[in-house]
């Protein structure tokens, strides 16, 4: 099974990674940017565990691990059975 | 109109950042996790633009400026119209 985990900053915190690809993509001319913000993705191959069992150990794995709750919030998706 | 764009390592490039987050895993028992490949989310807050614009711009910026197309992949897509 393969799942997907979206980690980015919570909304009421400062992104400056985002704001200079946004600086830099209005320098490059791409005026419709309005706004940027960047994180981090990983996608986990998990083996020999049941739908139910992914529910459960994904979330654990994301908050322990893969993100920062204080600052941080995640998504996740099962992108492959 | 909110974009959302992945970009992670080409599959035959070696992810170091993925490998340590997988020993971490599985070094607190999460030994389900076979394998992890970290990558990078942008989303987009794009305005003023029409969706047949957008089909050529985010591709155009991904290439330019948010992936590294020798070493890296991307793909995109529209979360909120």
């Amino acid at each position: 099974m393969k799942v997907r985990i979206l980690v980015s900053f919570k909304d009421s915190v400062l992104d400056p990674q985002g704001q200079t690809v946004k600086n830099a993509l209005h320098t490059l001319g791409y005026a419709a940017v309005k706004d940027v913000r960047q994180g981090k993705v990983f996608e986990l191959d998990l083996a020999g565990i049941s739908r139910a069992e992914a529910d459960r150990l994904v979330p654990e794995m994301a908050g322990k691990v893969l993100a920062n709750p204080i600052i941080e919030k995640f998504t996740w998706q099962i992108v492959e059975e």
